[in-house]
């Protein structure tokens, strides 16, 4: 029984393990739209789906928590429309918790004309030609219309590589940023705003930015600015020297990551949630996920092969479908293909994520690391 | 309890009502892989899926039986990859009964080059390049390499408009070609061999056709050449003269048809399966039945409208999306769209059957029929 002004999120960790990298850990974040078991991996749903899939087979490979863009969905349908639908839960009608990012991201990356101010982004719409502008305001009032469970800092993302100036200003603009977006967090009661640790590749900045967004009353924290096009490595080496300065009692959510290695080195640096569109964009590219590695459904070794995508896997598709069968879809560019490859690819992360917090909870995730690293080619058998 | 020397393929008539135009029926037909009300509608599954959607899906519809294309499964991938997979039921992992066409459709109108001889036809694969030969004994092959419940006779398809004479020597030819069909049909234990009566827009073909067929061993029997571009008024004028002919105790299967409209005109003349790739291909351009007739998704009027794309429809779209929601998607070209207005097509015109069923066990087809057509807006109000 919770009382009527108990707060809506709470993070409870339940069990963490030294490893070489920093700490793993287990834990239960609680969002008004329910629990969420952590490590775990978000599917993204840009345009309010994943792509290919319903919102049904979505839940059905064990997704408790979904991401979507708060710059798609504010040039179209826009956020009005979204909230007089009664909010995302609603519009999309996924009834589990959703986070959505500031729309910084996108506003850097994707848009062809930009221009970065003090107070925020002018930037052209790339579809219809428009003049739009967003800032940490605009960011809060359009994350509060769409009414996600948690909303994301608006933040500046620098590119890979960035000089220490460019880096260090961009950082503090971030951080005037993050204050301004408290302020305007319209709906604070039923909405987490998770701040962002940016800081490029450098150390120092890192941990300042750590430490700086910890003033906050914030439920959660993120580490942004990875997965922009640097080397795997580059991720785990600002994952393990950020993570120690977050706080141990919230969850820490690393932006835009990733693949099976990734989600698998930064659990064991001390991170809890991840996102990534890799699960569903491979597939539609003809990829899958394996124990083993990537594999290439197109591949010739497969057109008589009518075992499951991976043997032993419980996903819709590995359930009722054979390699010889998709590769077939595939090569017949039949949609349903990509369907399939989704399905499995998205359920391949999800439960990477949910035998990494088994194997934390029983105190062997070092262990349950080093196997299925090596079993994907990823590190050395030592 | 039936002895193992039963036939494996039944049909029963359960109940008929005499309408202005012809006696409409209700009945079941009894395969190896289970049993069908009719009348009833096949979703198609060209390339052995039904586009954008999974075979879970296909089967939430309401839909008891598919039909898979012997033309492009010849093509690709091959019936012998097929067939070591099992047969069509276990490659696509479909339990319930499967018709294939004979391939004759597709030599005749998806051949660029194509060579009609006396055994057969001769055509180029657009794709491969290759040249391949199809005649009765070749679609025999290969559609009992496939495996399906129901295999249909190799005919020659006219086009529409045709002469007398070309019609005449056409059906000849279809005639002597359904003689070597029955002589090297190789598995009539398990596989119901369906001929197929043409004769253009004849009516003394089509009766001569349809009394031509009767002499062979058949469980079922189809009309074929309509829904070659003629209006709507044609088929059921070639329907309303030829079902007169056939059968009674046997199924009978309009081929390529259609439309709500189209699966009722047919119906009250008699006829007992159809198949069409229309529910799909209109989703994926953005169209859905509705009892009002054909809406189109994009269309201005449906961007706040949070309804369902039909209320009180039971698929799992109206149970679950609203009208703005599937617009949205469907303009940022999101495929999810596309399944999601396929399913709702294809339950469509499969409840517009078991609509039509129940009335005809009811014996109230022929209100069921007018009242029907007038919402559609295919009737004038009497």
């Amino acid at each position: 029984m919770t009382s009527a002004s108990s707060p809506p999120f709470s993070f409870q960790l339940e069990a963490s393990e030294k490893t070489e990298k920093g700490t793993a850990r287990a834990g239960t974040f609680k969002t008004p739209h329910g629990e969420v078991k952590t490590p775990m991996f978000m599917p993204v749903g840009t345009h309010s789906t994943v792509k290919t899939m319903s919102w049904s087979q979505v839940k059905d490979t064990g997704a408790s928590m979904v991401l979507c863009n708060s710059y798609h969905l504010y040039l179209r349908p826009g956020p009005e429309l979204i909230e007089k639908a009664g909010g995302l839960h609603q519009w999309m009608n996924w009834n589990g918790p959703i986070l959505t990012d500031s729309g910084g991201f996108q506003v850097f990356s994707l848009s062809q004309l930009r221009d970065i101010r003090e107070d925020g982004v002018r930037f052209k719409d790339p579809i219809s030609g428009n003049y739009h502008f967003i800032g940490p305001k605009e960011s809060m009032t359009i994350q509060n219309s769409l009414g996600p469970d948690v909303i994301m800092a608006f933040d500046e993302c620098p590119p890979y590589p960035a000089t220490r100036d460019y880096a260090s200003q961009s950082l503090e603009k971030t951080h005037r940023w993050l204050d301004e977006c408290f302020q305007h967090h319209a709906r604070p009661h039923d909405q987490a705003l998770f701040p962002i640790v940016q800081g490029s590749t450098y150390p120092d900045l890192r941990e300042k930015s750590a430490q700086f967004v910890q003033d906050f009353p914030a439920y959660g924290f993120a580490i942004g600015g990875v997965s922009v096009g640097e080397p795997r490595e580059e991720i785990n080496r600002i994952v393990e020297l950020t993570a120690p300065f977050l706080p141990k009692d919230k969850p820490r959510y690393l932006m835009g990551v990733g693949t099976p290695e990734d989600l698998l080195d930064c659990i064991r640096r001390g991170m809890d949630m991840f996102d990534c569109v890799m699960p569903t964009r491979i597939a539609r590219h003809g990829s899958f996920f394996s124990p083993d590695g990537r594999r290439i459904i197109k591949n010739a070794e497969f057109k008589e092969d009518f075992g499951p995508l991976v043997e032993g896997c419980s996903c819709f598709t590995c359930q009722n479908h054979s390699r010889a069968y998709i590769r077939h879809l595939f090569r017949q560019k039949e949609w349903t293909a990509s369907m399939l490859m989704s399905i499995h690819n998205i359920q391949f992360l999800i439960e990477t994520t949910q035998s990494a917090r088994q194997a934390v909870l029983d105190s062997r995730f070092e262990d349950f690391y080093t196997e299925t690293m090596v079993r994907l080619g990823k590190a050395k058998v030592v």
